[in-house]
């Protein structure tokens, strides 16, 4: 039996939604705990609690509205994304798969199903990093640490005004970690950020995992000379030697690691004046895979391509590691009803990695957890010209309402089959 | 007849003035209106009078020591140099000129030879920059302009500040302006700043001329994007087509240009994260060359090949000309009485343009100028590090002395012949 969300319901509140911060520009500007994150989170209670679904709040300020299960002992499967956005963001980033979650939660109570789990639709604190990035799940999934919150992405300065201006305590915030156990499992819906669905033409992205990222800090050291009077032959530019492994990055990558990407995000060179050969360049690199071999083995590419690099050009070279995260694969079973549910739905799927991270990669640690994507116009996001054509969102909405139903199933058939 | 400097005097006036802003690792500190450049300038004239020399300050602050000829209709030969160093300079950069001209007007006296010229040893003002750069000598050659007050390197708040200190008035600046009927020359010891001389073995460097440099503002734009689910192959990466651009400028200037250079000094992306693909970088650039024709071919070279590497990674690119300094060929009969003089002394020569800016520049285009180099250890210079041997400078302060003598003879056969 197939569901269907209500679509002018779910349009109407994605609207309402994008009025909330909204820049002017079809954009909107909800930086986690600003007054319009914070009036965005009140306006999603209040559906719920419109809706007569339940609503709570736990320690790490997440959101959510529950449809609970008659039965007692049924866990619970969440479905989830986030209200936050970047600054001057675009307005599907994270609402849609919050605004669908809910409507899923609305279209199974009008269907009058009785499932065998409890559904709750999250939305979680700070997924884009204002302050730590994707806080609230890590704080759900337990994996949120106190070294953490001692070094955040934000500063702990800021760290500790903004969680006592919202009167979030560390204990609290460690405390809204969740038994696993009492999990059925998690579903994301989001746009793709990417340009892969639109360029194919496919409807629905079955995503993969998420890409594990590491990223480095390259430092290329030459010697700063007069640019009048060092002829080419007697320099150690260590921009030129900078210049190659940029070239040298985009190469191994695309050449040796297809679906693989690496990035130099900026280049620094020092002095930096036009009468000096640069004595010192520094670079940004952050290279991502969705399995750890593929990870370290492009890593490994990269460094030893920094240090040819530098021999050609008689530099010296650095590699400091900056930061890690782990690849998430997405579970096979919550793939497998994705598919399905589109297939039955009319709808092309096709599968694809995540490159960006998502809320989806704190749960996958705990929890059978699956994401699905759909086209993002141009490939463009964090951005007020992101754009996804209503009718990809409704299939998404549709899409993830079947495969909650599909899951909830499942979990009937396996405790009967136990 | 071949004079000799008194290489004692020499040394102990060059070893005093190197004490004067000493930054106590073999530099010195002397920025322009500095405390110690003031000092070092009291002590030039105070050496001066000293040995019976008449000095003179004209209206933008150039420091003189006048050997009158006893010929009133005398023309006036100037032998100079600069006393100020860049922020934590060497302590050879200019002084080493001034120091040695001091010493050609002191060894003439002594000689008792009547030269049909008069001697004049200059200290320019602000040849480094500090201010507006080449100051002095260019409002001596009266090619200072309201333009270049109104618009210094500096700034025009600190220019008008530094001026008002300085009391130095606009008028009394132009007013500097000598009349080029009224010299016979100008003649200019340097250390070279570049390693050329001392890889060849070669004891004294005859410039022939100061190349021109022209700088350019090099703008890629392409796309930002996100690097984690922008795949490689979709990427309009403005660091890229930087990237190679920089070898490219490398290339061009080594392979098509030999004898010239060109310098990519800084680069700037942006947005500059980790996880974005550059959508734009701005690279400052410069090129230098002898001949305004040489300089002409080397910059279209340049900027076509912006174009073409622009047009290679599918960015766009715009090329902004920043600044322009027109070459400055020097005076053969000054390059011929240098050979001269050298060979005379046993000395080895060779020819070499300067690739840094000279005050030689600003003089060359009023009266026949010349200029030499002694060589710099390891060819570094504007750092506490900058060295020439000694032997080195006092070959250098005879071959000036010699110079300065043989061309003042050269007047006084044209003015019989005429």
């Amino acid at each position: 039996m197939l569901l269907r969300v209500d679509a002018d319901r779910l349009r109407a509140d994605f609207d309402a939604l994008g009025a909330i911060g909204a820049t002017g520009d079809g954009g909107v500007d909800r930086e986690t705990f600003s007054a319009a994150h914070l009036a965005a989170r009140a306006w999603f209670h209040e559906r719920a609690t419109a809706a007569g679904l339940e609503t709570r709040i736990d320690g790490a300020a997440n959101h959510s509205a529950v449809l609970a299960s008659r039965d007692p002992a049924a866990r619970t499967l969440l479905l989830g994304s986030h209200l936050d956005s970047v600054r001057r963001g675009g307005r599907f980033d994270g609402a849609l798969g919050v605004v669908c979650a809910l409507e899923v939660l609305r279209a199974v109570q009008d269907s009058g199903l009785d499932l065998p789990v409890s559904l709750e639709a999250v939305d979680f604190t700070d997924e884009e990093g204002t302050l730590i990035g994707t806080f609230g799940s890590l704080a759900l999934a337990g994996r949120l640490t106190s070294d953490d919150l001692a070094g955040p992405r934000c500063g702990r300065d800021l760290l500790v005004a903004e969680l006592a201006r919202m009167e979030l305590g560390e204990e609290g915030i460690l405390g809204a970690r969740r038994d696993p156990a009492s999990l059925a499992g998690y579903l994301e819906l989001h746009i793709e950020q990417g340009p892969v669905l639109e360029q194919a033409g496919i409807d629905i992205g079955i995503v993969t995992g998420i890409v594990g990222a590491s990223s480095f800090s390259v430092i290329f050291e030459g010697a700063a000379r007069h640019a009048g009077t060092t002829p080419m032959g007697n320099r150690r530019d260590a921009a030129v030697g900078a210049a190659a492994f940029v070239l040298g990055v985009r190469e191994t990558a695309a050449n040796g690691f297809p679906g693989c990407v690496a990035t130099v995000g900026n280049i620094t060179t020092l002095p930096g004046s036009f009468n000096v050969v640069p004595g010192r360049a520094v670079l940004r690199l952050e290279c991502r895979a969705l399995s750890s071999s593929r990870l370290a083995a492009l890593e490994q590419a990269l460094i030893e391509r920094a240090h040819s690099d530098a021999e050609s050009f008689g530099l010296d070279v650095t590699v400091e590691r900056v930061g890690h995260v782990d690849p998430a694969p997405t579970d096979a079973q919550a793939r497998s009803a994705f598919e399905s549910a589109a297939t039955d739905l009319g709808l092309t799927t096709m599968e694809l990695a995540s490159g960006a991270g998502h809320d989806t990669q704190s749960l996958a640690a705990i929890t059978p957890s699956g994401m699905v994507f759909v086209p993002s116009k141009g490939g463009v996001s964090h951005d007020a010209a992101e754009e996804t054509a209503w009718a990809d969102c409704l299939n998404g909405a549709n899409v993830l309402l079947n495969t909650a139903v599909r899951l909830a199933e499942d979990t009937r058939r396996q405790r009967a089959a136990s």
